[in-house]
């Protein structure tokens, strides 16, 4: 019997999506790195060590070489159309990272050639993906609670004060939190509530002449069905809801409260915009002072977490915590725990596995991303122009 | 030299709203009980044998008693835009229990016969009085922490399930969350928001069909200076938002996080509406098998309460606890504890004996609640028609 088959997965982009996703991407059962393009020579160089694998400065170079089957794009936003345009021209299947595009054009295009080319587009990591989302959505899909009718989701982080590059400052080329972030909370509100949102009305904050793009935001859903949501953003790093996930952080990890505006701190002694984007270089993998090696992996104690989540159903309230589910009934109060992967953000790479190696659909696929980034720009746009926006490209998520 | 002067007050209306208010109607230093109005006789003559006062049936013998200069107006909704009128052509001041009216049409006849009278006209008790909200107030109105730019409240309660009567359960009627639990929320919102709503959207949730009304709501609002506003209500008894004030409960009392539930399972015993009536009645003040005597009051341990919320300014984020307000800034945190009234609720009769022993104006006055019943009105025509609305008699809170 032979052992079962790995995919073969080449990373485009070693910057800081590649590297949260590293512990995983190095120890996850059914991966093998075999690849990667980058332009920064010393994260080639880093990745040639840590992998015993080719590194392309040219992202062409990698779709053509024949042992990537599939490739993992964590380049910035303002890449992703071309790339996968480039990447499904080669049949390779492609992991795009959130959000999926910057323009619902992309968008399109991107579904289009990844269908025509017959291969897998899927979009991760999302929080979409975490497990007690998925445990949720289980529940609600199983018809256990019955159908959602009111999801409530706020976030407050101190996102807007991480070291950015000026393109991340700029709206225009997909920065800010609504791309960024609202992706996750979009992702996760709407595979609670059924995908396909209607409508909906928001509200923008940019408060920080210094940082000129939207670090805040509310929103109010409407899905096809009735159901409601009202999200809510703020990056702006002063109050910190994490106080509501029991000071897990966003990546399942025990945070300390009283590191508080260590972010903004941290940013505050950087002289100006190029001195910033060195500062996230400096950082970026590859960089010297680095220790060598795989970065070891432990086991994760909780589950990675966005915030205030909690989901009012026809028959009991669910409430997202790192740990699970509670489930807040008419007469009855308990924790669905949701089992941990044996890897931190494993369940990204399984469902992308599942597609390519098994011939499973994955649930958040291109036009699920695209449904995505409809919202987001719809967030944006309502804000802009002060009134209500109409969605036309909403999907349901399937498999469950 | 003279003792100060008390208020003297007439109760109309011994339900529900006085019996919250009694511990503090009975011992307020300013406020001396003289007489009341209720239909109920056993009401009545517990009332006067509480006070050593008298106890009228009619409403408008209550007015013209020459020994009232006050009316606290506690009787149900409907009737309060004619009492108004009643009382203030006595040239009695007013203390109106909240929603003001359930149209806008009587609240600003309302308004308009106050004013004509010579009248002060007030709204409470609302939770906008509660000391952290006026804390948070004093703060943004001082401009220690910049102007307000997005303010999110949510509350989850079992407002739903506690004892109605029937007219309690019918929106035209002024029942549902809105009328009752919106004025609150709406209320604590503008007043740390500047009064003035623009517009909103919002859409409401009606998932019993056992209780007619509205249970949830969930609302966007933009105020005029583009500040906005996310707010979200569930009294449907599951979830419980006390969790976010360490379980110190609406009434600033320490709460039983087991007593889950409790509320829907003592309604479920429970035949048909007459019953239900009947156990709202049966709790009532003067009902058979009460202890005798006011009830005692001690200092309160903690405030008032109406759920999370959480007001993001341009300096620091502000959150509402039950010990004071929680300012989140960039690189400090720290709790602005808010001093105890001697009782609870003591807020709203020193607002009202301020106005009519001091002549102060009051920030609750009539236009300040016709203001925020005509958001609640927005709310459910929003839900309603499925469109924004535009609001046209909102108010800046005056006196800060």
């Amino acid at each position: 019997m032979r052992p079962p088959r790995r995919l073969r997965l080449g990373v485009a982009g070693l910057g800081r999506a590649f590297m949260l996703m590293l512990p995983t991407l190095a120890h996850h059962p059914r991966v093998q790195i075999v690849a990667c393009a980058d332009p920064r020579p010393e994260a080639r160089i880093r990745f040639t060590a840590d992998f015993d694998a080719p590194a392309f400065a040219d992202f062409g170079a990698l779709c053509d070489d024949p042992r990537v089957e599939a490739i993992y794009l964590a380049t910035p936003h303002q890449f992703h159309a071309a790339q996968v345009a480039r990447a499904a021209s080669a049949g390779r299947h492609i992991l795009v990272e959130k959000p999926l595009a910057v323009t619902l054009a992309e968008a399109a295009s991107m579904v289009e050639r990844a269908r025509a080319a017959g291969v897998h587009l899927m979009v991760g990591h999302s929080h979409a993906q975490d497990g007690p989302v998925q445990t949720a959505r289980r529940m609600i899909a199983g018809g256990e609670v019955g159908a959602v009718r009111l999801i409530t989701a706020a976030n407050f982080t101190d996102f807007l004060y991480r070291p950015r590059r000026v393109e991340e400052l700029d709206t225009a080329q997909g920065g800010g939190v609504v791309f960024s972030q609202g992706a996750h909370q979009v992702d996760v509100v709407r595979l609670l509530g059924g995908g396909r949102v209607r409508r909906l009305r928001a509200l923008t904050g940019a408060w920080d002449p210094a940082r000129p793009t939207e670090g805040a935001y509310t929103a109010l859903l409407e899905f096809e069905d009735g159901a409601a949501a009202s999200l809510t953003y703020s990056g702006y790093g002063r109050f910190d809801s994490d106080v509501f996930l029991d000071w897990v952080g966003e990546m399942g990890l025990r945070k300390d409260p009283t590191r508080h505006g260590l972010a903004r701190a941290a940013l505050a002694g950087v002289a100006d915009a190029a001195a910033e984007a060195a500062l996230k270089t400096n950082r970026g993998y590859g960089a010297p002072g680095q220790p060598p090696g795989l970065p070891p992996v432990s086991p994760p104690e909780f589950h990675n977490q966005f915030g205030l989540v909690i989901a009012c159903c026809e028959k009991a309230d669910l409430r997202l915590t790192a740990e699970g589910v509670e489930l807040h009934g008419d007469d009855r109060r308990l924790l669905r725990r949701t089992p941990l992967p044996d890897l931190p953000r494993a369940e990204v790479l399984d469902a992308f596995c599942a597609a390519v190696l098994d011939g499973a659909r994955p649930v958040l696929d291109g036009a699920w991303g695209m449904a995505t980034l409809e919202v987001c720009l719809a967030i944006l746009q309502s804000a802009r122009e002060g009134r209500e926006i109409a969605l036309h490209h909403q999907v349901a998520p399937e498999g469950f």
